[in-house]
């Protein structure tokens, strides 16, 4: 079965990110994306998700990787919610998984792009 | 601070599925909603949606309750994602929680409709 489009574009996303390449990779994100960048804490828009990978990258030497070890996606119309098991490690980082929900919309000419990335899942909740 | 309009939604969607009011229910759903019954089956579209909750509602012994016992919302334009602490009881079911996802559209009027009811979460990774 051919992969869904919106998981191209999360592996497209993951490579994006070990490379440090955020040209591509602020093209996967819609323009009023937001990027939870910790629990109670969210990066909205591009200039503020491009900031925040930027940090990111620092934070974690320059070795951060991240791949995905499963994931579902749910469509309807021009939304789709994934759930994935998202496998994070760098340097300063112990491999975590994390339980992460990211939502992608389809625009006019049918890209999808990620409206809303929520690695943390349920951990935001009452932060 | 007052409560954003998707929780509202939710809320009302709670109180209609315990008093299986589904005329109530149905309309909180967007057209081509997606609701998983299930992890690995889905119900799509208001006819099977309602049909599914028809049959829970019989399978349950009409005593199903349902209430969110944290819930945080994530908004990026129209598209809103909420992950939410579903509790869920019913005389044949111990209090279950489940770590829920819902996805909700505005409509041009305005209105926030659940697109996608996955109260399964990451469950349903690879089913």
């Amino acid at each position: 079965m051919n992969k869904h489009p919106v998981i191209l574009q999360i592996e497209a996303a993951d490579k994006a990110i070990v490379a440090e390449d955020f040209n591509t990779l602020l093209n996967i994100y819609t323009d009023d994306a937001i990027l939870v960048v910790a629990p109670g804490k969210n990066a909205v828009g591009k200039k503020e998700i491009l900031k925040a990978f930027k940090d990111i990258a620092v934070y974690f030497k320059n070795g951060l990787k991240v791949e995905q070890s499963g994931m579902e996606v749910l469509v309807s119309g021009d939304t789709a919610l994934v759930l994935a098991n998202t496998v994070l490690s760098a340097p300063n980082l112990p491999i975590t998984v994390r339980k992460a929900t990211y939502v992608f919309n389809q625009s006019a000419n049918g890209i999808w792009r990620c409206s809303i990335d929520n690695s943390y899942g349920h951990e935001v909740i009452g932060v």
